[in-house]
């Protein structure tokens, strides 16, 4: 065995015996917690800032724009990190209140309580804001969390969790709490796939195929997160002026992450109509616009799309359309190339909307609205940990309760079963 | 590609298929189908025993006694079977009444809707009745199944399910609403790891090594069950008689399911006045006794237990004991041996009684009772689809709603994000 492998089992039940101290905590130490990491954080920003640069410098030409944006902390960044801590702080706490109880036919007490899950870890890309946000969540819904960053970010990422692990110090609490993983190797990554004993859940933020080889290779529990080949279905009887806003919005709002849209279809009777309108201001918007024969055919603005088009999630500002004969073809379509993430339609047909609704599987399904709003915080949950894209334990945006479980707690006078 | 991998997509895209509909049955609909099948089994009972006794027949010499009582189908049992079919009917929707809604703070509407899971598929041991169980309970809940049963039970599941799907037929309904796989081979098993694209769910019945095995190299979701070495704690404030009824309640009553007591950890203040008393409690009821160091020296009747004996789930009528100093040496030792299923405290204390259920991570903690409540049907649900081990979805006894998910609809005017 291998000295990192030994390392990571260490991880392992130094997280499980912090996590027995993170799940007595009451909401208000959880709290306190997460304002003395507030202001740490706010006390060492200019360290921070000083530290991010050198990863920015160090990768500045090998990583896209959009990573690098990704990277890049700024004096605003950090304090939206603040004031996100802040915020959380604030939250009502995901362990109280919901406890359910009931007395059992044999006579017992049953309590179904619930818990945190114990040790949580995150695998995620090189976005030091994340360090911050997944730590406090944990933290805030009594858990333990073991992160492991991106290796471009591991300057930014070891300051920013000796300063939290220090803000913990000196509370009194174990440093173990959080526990950041520097090993930025796939090895590191492989072993938390394999820390069945230690690890409760481990959340993956990457890549699709990155979080494609988290799933089909990890012996631990996973919620999948965010692959999202997002698809509008514009139908005949659309309001086609607000059709064009919406699609706008969910295409170029943020283009670089899950929830914003990748692909369009189109009802073929209205495609003449709405098509060149709708490439004009996509093109204004600086998007390129791929699309299949029939599109070609009505506007040639757009390329040819390739077969691998259609199950590419871009996120870039990049859009491929294609024209289909109706709803059924849109909802066949949609089965076949679903991230069962986010899918839309637009449509003044209550009818139409019920059967696409009804047939296509996915976390959110909308009616005229832009598909952005999958979003935790659009929700009105206050926090977010990510969007699951499977149908287990948590669907669609999650808040702090997916980061629980539940225990049943029975309470005899000798009863004994019949 | 081999002609089963190629049987085994077609079976998923069959049960993707037949789940559309499924989803769609309202609640009258899907208990007719349930009354329909009770009404069937009842019909061709004779035939049944016929069938069973074929599958008992040749496998009289290599089965042990307990599979094979598992494997043989009585009158008794199949009048269960029929009975369990209308109980279920009876059991309120497991989709019904339970959607929550709300205006987001952009202006749209949100539905939380209760949905089906989608395909399930159930990997079990020589069990014919757990083949009608999963039928019905994947149907009563919305969801299409496909069943891949073990071997020495091929004729009787077979049978069965053609019994069902004809059933289904005269309903006009689809008979992919249950498929049974009849290669009983492992690589039908491993095909169904793999089937991502179609299965919403697999849960795997069996031996804790079986479970261990899908958990491992499952790329689909999959709900852990039944893996049970539970641990009976006796404090040393215990009332010792009830202690003894309830121990012997725990091993005895049904030695060969997860739920059974396993190992006894014994308060070392009490166990010389004890164990006397226990094990001839035990001897009597036919339990073989094996016990560590200290054990042994205070009564012989004990054998030695070795190491690989802490850890194995003896599903039979032997059980392993003991000595300890104390609450936080139980609690320590449960933590390095437990399967996370049932644990319990026999005590007379509520301060070790919160120790206990607070410091031990499993999905019942029991104060003062038998370990065999641990139960779908004693906690009041119902109906059973398994006992999870594991923390995320559902976690203990599971009732319908465990094969269950939601998904977000949203009802827009045109929002989009600012």
């Amino acid at each position: 065995m291998t000295k990192l492998h030994d390392d990571i089992i260490l991880m392992g039940q130094r997280g499980k015996q912090a996590a027995i101290e993170t799940a007595q905590l009451s909401i208000e130490d959880r709290n306190t917690v997460l304002l003395a990491f507030a202001n740490a954080i706010q006390a060492k920003t200019d360290k921070i800032l000083q530290v991010n640069a050198k990863d920015v410098a160090e990768y500045r030409q090998t990583l896209s724009l959009t990573m690098q944006k990704r990277l890049e902390l700024t004096p605003i960044k950090i304090a939206d990190m603040i004031n996100s801590l802040r915020a959380l702080a604030k939250l009502p706490d995901p362990l109280a209140d919901r406890d359910e109880q009931w007395q059992a036919a044999a006579g017992f007490k049953i309590v179904k309580k619930i818990v945190p899950l114990g040790v949580v870890a995150m695998v995620y890309e090189a976005r030091p804001n994340v360090t911050v946000d997944a730590a406090a969540l944990a933290i805030k819904s009594g858990n333990a969390i073991i992160l492991r960053g991106g290796k471009e970010a591991i300057r930014t990422n070891s300051f920013i969790a000796d300063i939290l692990r220090k803000a913990l110090n000196q509370l009194n609490y174990s440093e173990d709490f959080i526990q950041l993983i520097t090993d930025t190797s796939h090895d590191s990554v492989d072993e938390l796939l394999h820390l069945r004993k230690y690890l409760d859940l481990l959340i993956p933020r990457g890549s699709g195929s990155f979080i494609n080889h988290v799933v089909k290779n990890a012996a631990v529990p996973v919620i999948e997160t965010g692959a999202g080949n997002d698809h509008i279905f514009v139908d005949q009887s659309a309001d086609l002026e607000q059709a064009i806003k919406i699609i706008l919005n969910s295409k170029v709002q943020n283009p670089s992450v899950c929830n914003s849209a990748e692909k369009l279809l189109i009802h073929a009777e209205i495609a003449h109509e709405f098509l060149p309108k709708l490439f004009s201001s996509l093109i204004e918007a600086g998007v390129e616009i791929r699309g299949d024969e029939k599109t070609i055919q009505i506007d040639h603005r757009a390329q040819a799309a390739t077969d691998a088009d259609w199950d590419t999630e871009y996120n870039d500002l990049i859009i491929a359309v294609k024209v289909v004969s109706g709803l059924d073809q849109a909802i066949d379509w949609i089965s076949q190339h679903t991230t069962h993430h986010t899918e839309a339609i637009l449509t003044k047909s209550a009818e139409n909307t019920e059967k696409f609704m009804n047939n296509v599987d996915a976390a959110v399904v909308v009616e005229n609205a832009s598909t952005r709003f999958t979003d935790g915080f659009e929700f009105g949950f206050g926090a977010e940990i990510g969007i699951s894209t499977q149908k287990l334990h948590a669907r669609g945006p999650m808040g702090l309760s997916a980061l629980t479980s539940y225990k049943y707690e029975i309470f005899g006078h000798g009863e004994v079963r019949k």
